[in-house]
């Protein structure tokens, strides 16, 4: 059963496949949703499922409380929204950027919706459009409190999860980049590793059930290790970096022998030496830390 | 309660931290235990739990049918068991391989054990020493069936999981490095995280709990991805790698916006910007791995 307007009113800039998967989870959930994009023709199936359509951002953000972005990039909603009606419809309103983009660029953003008298909330989805709506989504979002309050219902009929991460509006995107580094990494590591069971003449699905087991060890050894880099302790009886630096060694001369691709492990295996060589050769691994903070 | 020789005789050759803890674990259970270490010192504090400590590594060879090497890589165990009495001493004996190497050291070491008459089973310790004898520990195993099935009770006092993964001896070693590929990839990438997020001013140890959470679902993509390049299939309709591309293009924008060392996403975007390059954007992530195979 429908209930009309259970969530209120909220309109939708950007309907990619993501954009349109937030309409509609918003309009399942009974939300009045209007919707803007750039080509026409994408909106128009949400036209049939109950959306209101609007010929132009200004109209779009003329028609609800809550604005919510989400286009391909930071500079595509500043290029929708700086036309000087709709910048003018902005004041008053609630805008949730759902883009995606770096800390520096909500920052940005949150700075140019004040000037036109809007309160601004950063947000990150950690899903991909299939997961919108359902338990194992989750959006993250930080910046003015009043924002995330007034726009809360909403992202609630977005995502299972809805984290709200302080006032610092950079910290929903600095989440994200820092998830993204980790899984992205993780996956690079895996195919690498996929390379090594091929060149085995092993099966590769075989490994894939074998790490979906271990994942939460893996969790929790990273868990482990983001304490000790907070309470600045690198000390470690047993993984020592150095260990470590071996055990990428190892890898690399696998690679070498086994002729496959030594793209990761070099990198990695140089990486960790530049730890060694730091001097934290016998700290455990996380005092990599100090090597990329120096970096910097 | 102790019963002596639960597990039968084994020696273990090796008391580095690792080797310290496998002999420890055997005694507790009750088997009988002979230890060699090249430097006796080590192993003296073993003696009062009820070791016999052998004078050289033939003493050790001739004490037990099963030969436990936990030494510092495969040069090391040819180093103490080449002597000619130690290798007479091995015809007839289980020769088990606990040192970390590659396949193609492990696919040597079996043809070097069976010259001398030995029966070869090549292992791979998932686990750090104080770990050993614990639910969470994990032995691989792979190489002749008989010698595994004679070692099997010693290797099952030694870890919760005791994994056999067929006659190819490199089996063991494969799967080993494949999973420290990925784990050590995952925590570079969690490190260069760590660097965002403090450069935001926000809390890693948050981030660390957020990730022990979120693991199982990251295991479950990395299972797909395996079932993937499995199946050969690469097709994906919603994370692309062009858009894994586009994301990893960001992290090494915002590491330049944030002053953080650029080295993990300059690398990843790299990778994935070459498997874009290649006509693979339309596809999964795991389409990655046609990258690293042309790479070979």
């Amino acid at each position: 059963m429908k209930e009309t307007n259970a969530l209120g009113d909220v309109s939708i800039l950007g309907l990619g496949s993501m954009g349109i998967a937030l309409a509609r989870a918003l309009l399942q959930r009974g939300a009045r949703v209007t919707a803007w994009n750039r080509t026409r023709a994408k909106a128009e199936p949400l036209a049939a499922e109950g959306a209101a359509l609007a010929s132009s951002p200004a109209h779009a953000v003329q028609a609800s409380a809550v604005v919510v972005v989400c286009v391909t990039d930071y500079p595509s909603t500043y290029g929708a929204l700086e036309a000087p009606e709709a910048a003018a419809a902005l004041a008053g309103k609630v805008l949730v950027q759902l883009s995606t983009g770096s800390p520096r660029e909500a920052r940005d953003a949150e700075a140019w919706a004040r000037k036109r008298g809007a309160d601004y909330l950063d947000g990150a989805i950690l899903a991909i459009p299939s997961q919108i709506g359902r338990p194992e989504s989750t959006i993250l979002a930080s910046g003015s409190e009043t924002a995330f309050r007034k726009s809360k219902p909403l992202l609630e009929g977005m995502a299972g999860t809805v984290t709200y991460l302080g006032e610092k509006v950079g910290a929903a995107s600095a989440v994200d980049l820092a998830f993204l580094s980790h899984v992205f990494s993780g996956l690079v590591g895996f195919y690498h590793g996929a390379r090594i069971i091929e060149a085995e003449g092993l099966r590769v699905a075989d490994l894939g059930a074998m790490f979906a087991d271990v994942a939460p060890a893996v969790g929790a050894m990273i868990k482990q290790d983001a304490d000790s880099i907070q309470a600045g302790t690198y000390e470690s009886s047993e993984a020592t970096l150095e260990l470590c630096a071996r055990a990428l060694d190892l890898l690399l001369r696998q690679a070498r022998e086994a002729g496959i691709d030594p793209t990761l492990p070099a990198f990695a295996s140089a990486l960790f030496r530049k730890g060694v060589d730091a001097g934290y050769g016998n700290e455990g691994p996380s005092a990599l830390i100090k090597v990329l903070r120096q970096g910097a």
